[in-house]
């Protein structure tokens, strides 16, 4: 099985990433003490390769699509609310409007499967071949999009009612954890169906015999349109050279089955925030890295890739802003 | 000893904060997935006494101040350098500068102290009674002027080489914690300058012998004239009803005087991040609260509060913008 027509991903380019940490060293600071905002302005640098990173434009793709697997109880939520969703992002009226707007970014919503959705994980592949490859392809297309309307940040969206089982299940599949340990209350399901849904996923695994280490036999087989979406984005944005602001447990999902199809895809990722959500944590231990804020978040959108792009741009607005020792005449260490 | 004259401090007004629960009850959204965003709109709303709370106008205070105590040798800078980041400051070079200019906030200097500095703490009172309530009284006349000038967020900024063996010598006092805990490199000492520096804290404690719970007698004998005046303006700006935003570690120990002359302060404070220094994390548990970010950052100046105001501008705009289930016509809960 093939993720299609893909550009290929070149690591970023560690000369200006060098070249960063220098010019650091000689702003007016202590050597390190912006701590993570070094980091990310040095990456961004390496990312973009310029010496001036820049945050701006900043973009959120939201992909929306509907789960087959409602049906079998996994939701508080009925799944008509995907589309009123839609709805209400058309109408700016989301949470990912209002802190996409707050953070300078613009939000493109695009329906990946609203009808007819992702057919039901518990029962069938939840995708055929031909309507993942198209779901990776409709991502790899706002990628180059992105690219071509001078965007620097691409954060990852999504909205789906039930997908939090779906990146539950491909969680599970790609880490290896027991569904009990990265599943949890999704939008606000009690005790009771938190265990139904434990089990919706536990008998949707021994359905597909996933066999290890096949990303996309996982994503088609219990992924989402959304979520093979956004992989096709993280992928075709790193071709392109944009930095990826993943969002929360779905996107990291997405991300992580774009990760296993090539690894480089994580040099061009900024983890924006650190989702309740149990699953999450199993995912960013898994792909090893450690996200930037911590704020209670679980709701998805890319609400928290739109939060984090104001810390990447209080990262870059440092680099290239501040004065360096020698131009303010400020003495350096005895 | 009286922090003299100030602003009687009411609490904030719950009404407003349950209304603002309420509110988040109908947002087109999961109950309580905004996380932390939702108790920010609705400590901000309590706090401003209104039912849409803001963000704007966003105003960094920055005092600056030498310390006689870098005669023990405590920093690897020279004292010259608070002056020529006072310059690089009014210039619009340093971090704060432009880690403010990229958060919308403006930034306001003021030198309490560059000369004559803050007495070596080491060998006599870091200041005398006057010289304390001057500095108290420029920081409410900076909490007065915020009011005027119609902020609503007002960060604790501060610059002053030496200032961190000041901050962990108040740390010492007030928590009872010994000074090797609560001392750290500050702006970069090795570990020999570090012991150095716990030393000489050990000893002004010794000189000093502060008794338990006299925050002013602690503040006059081993603070500094920048940490008086933060102490003085988060005071002065709780009664104002001004949102305070903590920043790290000097700030801190600033804001833990405050709090101990005036519990209530606490009640208008959002404590923006978490420092490297590790006396931060004694202050932040001794006042009982949760930073928004750990970024690694060790600098001060203000800039972790600066980083934290684009934060506190995302959770009003969800709150103030988001549309309710009724207005988008989005299905609640089966």
């Amino acid at each position: 099985m093939s993720s299609g027509s893909s550009s290929k991903i070149e690591p970023p380019d560690a000369r200006f990433a060098e070249r960063a940490r220098a010019r650091q060293r000689e702003l007016t600071k202590p050597p390190g003490s912006l701590g993570k905002l070094e980091t990310i302005a040095s990456r961004l640098a390496s990312i973009q390769r310029q010496d001036r990173p820049t945050s701006f434009g900043r973009r959120v793709v939201v992909f929306t699509a509907n789960h087959g697997v409602v049906a079998e109880g996994v939701s508080p939520y009925p799944a008509e609310v995907t589309a009123q969703m839609v709805a209400n992002f058309a109408a700016g009226g989301a949470a990912i409007n209002a802190i996409a707007r707050a953070a300078q970014a613009d939000v493109v919503v695009v329906d990946v499967g609203v009808s007819p959705g992702t057919r039901n994980l518990a029962r069938e592949p939840a995708m055929t071949e031909d309507e993942m490859k198209g779901a990776l392809e409709r991502g790899r297309a706002e990628a180059r999009r992105a690219r071509a309307e001078g965007m620097a940040l691409v954060g990852l969206g999504e909205m789906g009612i039930g997908n939090t089982t779906a990146a539950s299940a491909v969680t599970a599949a790609l880490t290896g954890l027991p569904p009990s340990r990265v599943t949890g209350p999704g939008t606000g399901l009690d005790e009771a169906g938190r265990r139904r849904k434990v089990e919706v996923i536990e008998r949707a695994l021994a359905l597909h015999q996933l066999p290890p280490r096949e990303p996309l036999e996982v994503l088609r087989s219990v992924g989402g349109l959304e979520i093979a979406a956004l992989a096709g984005l993280s992928l075709e944005a790193a071709a392109q050279r944009l930095a990826i602001v993943v969002d929360g447990f779905i996107a990291s999902a997405a991300f992580a089955v774009a990760f296993e199809l090539e690894p480089l895809v994580k040099d061009y990722a900024f983890f924006s925030h650190l989702s309740t959500e149990p699953g999450h944590r199993a995912l960013v231990d898994f792909l090893g890295d450690d996200p930037l804020l911590d704020l209670g978040l679980r709701l998805g959108e890319g609400t928290g890739a739109a939060l984090a792009m104001p810390v990447l741009g209080a990262a870059v607005a440092a680099h290239n802003e501040m004065a360096t020792f020698a131009e303010a005449g400020v003495s350096g260490k005895t």
